[in-house]
């Protein structure tokens, strides 16, 4: 009897101490996603100061004060209103049959650590989306009015589109794969770019008449260095970005969006430079930077469900792409998107959403039409480049319309001329320096 | 028999199976604290940049090797003199009643995988305390005599109040709460730096007479890109500072650190845009920007310990209280603080110190009188404040008068005219680059 | 009978549990490394941005795009070779007695999550080497022929003598340390970076024959705020680099690995100020700043073997070490390496090698001379030394003396004149800036 109960002792402490170890493995777990989307969603803060460098080193010095302002201040502004609305809108509770959330404003005090963590990696994904838009308004936006257009992104165009994607509504349902965001933070922010672009208009001295023909300008950036450093940080936030999207920190895609990452955005740069040497004659360093972010862009949707061989078309593709697109944008359409925002984000977003439903292939499960797995993918990712499309054009276009019609969205000429840093924050960006911005 | 044999035997498994698991386990709490706190002690290691970069690019060009080799060589000599002395006396063994540590000097190559992680955390805390005073003392110190001022904080004035708070001395007896550092690292730094500006006295040309009155000119700083990376830079190692301070990589506080983080620091931001708009007819950008690093300073105390909307409201008030010190100290007082530093980090480490007697509220348990937390806190909050401001101030007070007495603390009139860079370093910033430094 | 069965049932019970718990830790240990070297690898990334600074910075304005585009595309190209090839030669198969990896060319899509990881964290380390060698052949090379350059290192020289060493060639069957790549990343880049220099010749104007003797010009940096940024943005990379270096998350050296980094730097950096003090009358900026690099690159192969104390040591000797070896370069051999790359990477990656051999002393284990390890240690270091010197010298002479041979190696004197930013990038860095390049 006495050796029964020792039996039973013994059992009962067993039990006790593999509940236990169970336990403490689900913490540990918790903690390490927690570890996880708390580096990695810093990382991703850290592309705002990429953002702001790439976008003040390709244009010129007299609006250096104001972009550092704009890229400043749109994560400010943003990560306020996305705590107050756009979170709710987002990851609120589904409603309307998938087309948006609806709960969770301002959201306090609760003691789940779960929410502050994922609200931490989602706002600064929200603040990326909208932080791509200065770039394509750049040197000529009243101050006031870029700050009215970050609010609406960050509270309402963003979060819906991204609640049918990230959120749990209809694209997500469908089987939409966008793993880090190429539609739902880049090309949001590309098709935003393009309209704010066209109501807009082009800067003064961009698009010359002269002899019966239009003659097409360039402004060439005033720091190619800083610009330069801004990429660079792109590149490390990305690694934030893409691995981080994960959202697991004990995931086993980790390193393999990690190296996709890599050779993408290598191989973007390696394409858009060959192809600026070839048409240019000269290896072109904007658009060699251009066409790193291109294939970042591009590989941020399909990270987790390519190979590396396919990440490296995917980048060769995007470098590609980005060149032609500026060129197009610039010389064909007549469009002045000064830093090439909408090439960068827009045009490669669509086609790293697209290229899901070509190369996807993982482990055995083909997604893609080239391994395939037939036409469902690449159609359902259509739908979604379209009908995203058109909700944050569309959404986007009324926005400047409306801010142009009630406040006015453009500066003077004349304010344009002496540069927004002296008319819109009585500053100059490099005081005693000897600068002569060009027209 | 033979049963009981084979029931015992597998007894004896599973105990030594479940007691491989609870050793295992916490191996790997242990390893996550490591990782934990060396990455984000890393980030805070990043800060010396950001404190380099945002000092740089608010003076004059003329002397920005100068403030370069300043940032850089407090973290030299201070992580060395830290390491030989400033670890002992703060975290060595209690004595003297809680006024001090005293043990572990020059510590070794004793096998403690803690000690290390520890001291790493550390030391790039107390660096930030001794590159603050810089900024306050930009553009008319002798180089030399910097240095010699920075061993003496890293090794005796920020160890001595720090062992107070985290050393386990008698302000942590009293419950005193500054969880990353506002008190131990931003006031204290804010002090010596008050104290640094009053004993050198302004830039020459700052405050003219001219008709009978003083007249306050304005240095525009000479690299508003350069000061405003330096302004992301802290943002992203203050992911480090803040939520790194849990000390451990299993805390689920982790993310509403960086949650509270990142509103406080928009907000401050927000609120000094506005207040300079307002005040000065335009938003300013370096107002804006010591309104980031005013919410950040202000939240790093009560970060673990007050509900997001709590942090909003904390982040509103250090963004306007920045623009009022500014001025008050520059425009009233006329001492001269080339970059702010005083506002930014004496004044908010002050009210972030006491924000946690005020909001603090954290599941459940009410620290601050809003929350019905009664008075003790505030109390306990605003005596730290009190006794660390005493110790920092008259301890670098007496050190800067006996620097000044014994080698000089200030360069000629000359000097100062051409820059420091020239004269302490033999070099210029930006050698080719046509530059007219202002006065 | 009954009461048997709920016995066993208990104990089958309790073995799947703690089978599944053992199963659940192995679990988490793999996925803290894989954190872990996905995070340290994106440190190392970023330090390509610390390279690009400094070399920007300390070099003049009119070859700054060359510059940020050579260590732009170095990454670019030398990533997409390591996949093709380099992996292959360093880490497949071992073959020829140890003398190479021979398997895992252009690795696919395999599922195996470890390929990746690993792959992420060794590219990065073999662009740190390839991106040494640009410093020293600094704005007098043809930007295609440092194309050429960067893929013969990448995929061929970087990785044999990588294998002899971490690919588990001969020389790591020998016992030769090399933590984290003082030899196999550093020196194999100094030594390329060295006959760079000799195959090219000096810059325009750098010896100037004058009065029957020779008179050395320096060129100083044009932008030092960018530079030091650069050294800032190294040594935050540095934490990757060398605790990333355990390969292991749950790894006790991590945080001692971090200390001894620290401590190395900043004794470089110190006694690189006092002698340029003392030798030049003033503490020299760019001095400084090589000594912090070279007190880091001088641990890298000890750090996780030596104490703080000989850490310490190790970081003071380097920084003298780096201020006498660009003196006796420049002045003595008459070897223009702009930057200081041959005496930061390649003499004290030499130091740091043989510094394994006396100080080594970790935890009980005396590798070192001077704590009575005997000399067979110091021995193999130095044998290491030898080989992979003459391996990267001689290989990288040959292909710098075959592409002058084929391509041509340098620009024209015109081009030179010029500046390579307009010759070769049809761009200038800093479009509006008033800019007097000197000769």
């Amino acid at each position: 009897m006495k050796k029964q109960m020792l039996f039973l002792g013994v059992l009962f402490f067993l039990v006790a101490m593999t509940g236990f170890a169970e336990e403490s493995i689900d913490s540990l777990t918790t903690a390490m996603d927690m570890v996880w989307l708390v580096l990695t969603g810093s990382l991703v803060f850290f592309m705002q100061a990429g953002f702001a460098l790439v976008e003040t080193g390709l244009t010129r010095a007299k609006n250096a004060t104001n972009i550092i302002m704009k890229n400043l201040m749109d994560f400010c502004f943003g990560s306020l209103v996305f705590w107050m609305i756009g979170w709710g809108l987002m990851y609120g509770a589904d409603t309307l049959g998938g087309l948006i959330g609806f709960s969770d404003f301002f959201k306090g005090p609760m003691g789940d650590p779960k929410f502050y963590r994922d609200w931490f990696f989602q706002v600064v994904f929200a603040a990326t989306a909208a932080t791509i838009v200065s770039g394509a308004m750049a040197e000529r936006t009243q101050f006031k009015s870029y700050l009215i257009y970050t609010v609406f992104i960050s509270a309402l165009i963003y979060p819906v589109s991204g609640h049918w994607i990230w959120g749990g509504g209809w694209l997500s349902k469908l089987g939409f794969h966008d793993f880090a965001g190429s539609t739902v933070v880049h090309s949001v922010g590309g098709w935003a770019a393009l309209m704010g672009a066209i109501v807009l208009g082009p800067r003064t001295g961009k698009y010359v008449h002269a002899e019966g023909k239009i003659v097409v300008k360039a402004f060439p950036g005033h720091n190619i260095p800083l610009a330069a450093l801004g990429v660079f940080i792109l590149w490390f936030g990305w690694y934030g970005f893409n691995p981080g999207s994960t959202l697991s920190g004990v995931s086993t895609d980790i390193a393999r969006v990690a190296v996709t990452t890599t050779l993408a955005g290598a191989a973007g740069a390696v394409s858009a430079m060959f192809l600026s040497w070839i048409w240019f004659k000269k290896p072109d360093a904007s658009m060699t930077m251009n066409g790193v972010l291109a294939g970042l862009v591009a590989i941020t949707a399909p990270c987790a469900v390519v190979s590396p061989g396919a990440a490296v078309v995917i980048g060769l593709i995007a470098g590609a792409l980005v060149v032609l697109s500026v060129e197009f944008i610039d010389k064909v359409l007549k469009i002045d998107d000064p830093v090439g925002a909408v090439s960068v984000h827009m045009v490669n977003g669509v086609f790293g959403t697209l290229a899901v439903g070509i190369w996807g292939n993982v482990d055995g499960v083909a997604m893609g039409v080239l391994h395939g797995g037939g036409w469902y993918q690449l159609g359902v990712q259509a739908l979604g480049v379209l009908t995203v499309g058109v909700w944050a054009g569309v959404m986007s276009l009324l926005l400047f319309l409306a801010i142009k019609a009630v406040v006015g969205l453009r500066v003077s000429g004349k304010e344009e001329l002496m540069g927004l840093d002296i008319t819109e924050h009585k500053a100059e960006a490099y005081s005693g320096f000897q600068i002569f911005s060009n027209m």
